[in-house]
């Protein structure tokens, strides 16, 4: 029903939907010499920099087009998924299907620096706490409600929290994640501690599983999908 | 020079400054009596939730008195501060020293959510992109820039991205950290990735340092005072 | 051809064929209680205590029959297989199919703990380095050799410096694990940093999966299986 | 009174009395090129291979001197350090001191390669049980106990179950590790998972240090010293 993400997941889905891509390389590299060859590198993943200015000509483009009211930051990106063609996008796919994308830090990310880079010259206005109404409404009414969490992060506590001003609490919970509890940093606390704070339901169906989310998430997918079917 | 943080650390120190306080517990501990006693848990702190009420009421009279002009997310932050009174408070030292705190992901704390209960009845008008502006000339007019990170997240990032629209890089760089790179997540990831971007220069100083913050951070403060008194 | 494990993975194997079980429990768990209830704790799997009174049992018959020459850790382990009747066992189905188990810290397991009581009172004669040249021998012959590496602990170093005294190296090497190089320790170590050893050849097929084993194994075995047939 | 340690930290130790040394280099490395200098890489360490020829002589010699009589790890131990004249060595400072060292897999180790070497053209008889006995009577006979843990791997698990066959319990427990629980694994098992098996006691002082050894325990070691001039 609600996609919640950061703004880096969204960057990189609208480099794919433009038909540019990334590339698989590896951890074991000299990164002075990738920066000479203008590729930036995300742990094994290798990103040419030159899709940044195709980025740019998009985003200003429809930065350009979303005009000067007072909007949030889920209806900035509706109106990003509206502007693309790329039916795999996740950006197009949310706002085919009504599925409204919350994205907190969005500043932090390349859409972030490029609203910067369009407000030098032309005025937009994006309202910090501008969708915070709407998540929780949809959190209000939800009978039964669920949590899948990949990774942590801004996303996770967001979600989360949600439920601190609702009476309801999550009834179900996956998180997959490589973090551990022992940090005391929330991307790794567990869903016991999410119990204390009336996030998650004392009586949740609630697990994580501490394994790489590019093993485990494709898995459960492909279960679940088996499962559809019969 | 600019701090950039998270919301839920801002709130932490804001219940501090209210004269309320964090509690050593145990991280082993059954969660559901600790709802039952309404103590909210963070691994091995324990957080009273009537500490909140508090917080409701102080944050209410602040956002009350703010206005309804647009700000931006800094300008908040300062305003808060300067309404603290605990000179151990982060927010009100930042307030006091005139030390920008850029703060991302605002919305994704209790800070967050106070905003939008004050929004069902009040104007408040803080512009996502407000402060991205004065941040990144701090950063473009910088001699020499240093970040020194403690933990990743949103922070992390943030610090980061502000490289990549300015002809400099960060020439000396600290992360005192528990994630590592192999999780290919941005909070683990080495400074060496950092430098394929250009966010950290290839002849930079830098260095990660894998362990716990809560030990590490006052390491390094203590022998810097012993230096600078010597 | 040659397993390397350790004496836990051992004794876990021998209560199960002994048709013993080991069940699945949680982590949240009081461990005062469990103890009141006799129950061990591995992370969150739970043995009764008892087990360990019928694999005494077990262990002295054996160790009564296996005499009192002079021999090595892979002639005891592979008698003890002999002596179990489990064809899911893997002591037995090593012993059955000429597979000898290497097993360096035997000393450090409950199979340990009883051969200390046997010798309170019965002589008993294991040769620490009784079997290095046997494994060895293997090593050295092999035309291709390849490291499947489940966790890494005295098994991974073992079988990686047994190319230190051969002119070969490792071909082929797959970790499993959730162990990270930043440590610096063995376990975690890279698999180029095997390379430069010698251990592992740097024109070798080498990856590690950082993830859990438990979902990794089962997935490599499925789709070896898969292949295989077709 | 006893420390119970790996093969390799025992090999690393004989190389610095030696008076030959280990090197400060760089985790991000061409490891083809380390091999091609004859470097062996740990992690950030780098370790000349021509060390290990001195090393070899030196035990080579050392085992000539022990005779062919049936001895423990321990002796074996023991009489190396005798061999000595480095006083700041750990095997030597051991000796001196009549401080046992246990070293359940030396076999997996340089020094276990030498041995094995050894054996080819000479006697040498080692039992795998043969210093059990005094181990653990060291541990029954002790009126508290305390164990201090450096890391995990088989040195942990030989420490605590030396308490499954006394009535005694650990009274005192710390360990400093960067392993986590929630692999399964006993290097990262929490302390209270101990109690449950009865090697730490129910109402020991207990405390587990999520954080890298070689800044936690110089840390230890200096507030101890500080304490114990006061």
């Amino acid at each position: 029903d609600v996609l919640v993400t950061t703004g880096a997941n969204m960057v990189h889905d609208l480099i794919e939907a433009l038909n540019l891509h990334h590339y698989k390389g590896s951890s074991i590299v000299n990164d002075i010499s990738l920066k000479d060859d203008e590729i930036n590198r995300i742990y094994d993943v290798y990103l040419p920099e030159n899709h940044f200015v195709d980025l740019e000509e998009k985003l200003q483009s429809i930065f350009n087009e979303f005009g000067d009211e007072r909007k949030s930051i889920r209806e900035l990106l509706t109106f990003i998924g509206e502007n693309l063609d790329d039916k795999n996008s996740i950006l197009k796919s949310a706002a085919d299907n009504d599925v409204p994308i919350y994205c907190p830090a969005i500043q932090d990310s390349v859409i972030g620096l490029q609203a910067w880079l369009y407000k030098q010259l032309n005025p937009l206005n994006i309202d910090v706490f501008g969708d915070m109404n709407e998540f929780f409404d949809i959190c209000y009414s939800a009978e039964k409600a669920g949590a899948f969490l990949v990774g942590g992060g801004v996303p996770k506590n967001y979600i989360f929290q949600s439920m601190l001003i609702t009476p309801n609490e999550f009834d179900y919970a996956i998180q997959l994640t490589m973090d551990t509890p022992e940090t005391g940093g929330l991307s790794g606390a567990s869903l016991d501690e999410a119990v204390s704070w009336g996030k998650v339901g004392d009586s949740a169906k609630a697990v994580t599983v501490y394994s790489d989310a590019t093993i485990t998430l494709p898995l459960i997918i492909a279960a679940s999908k088996c499962r559809l079917r019969s």
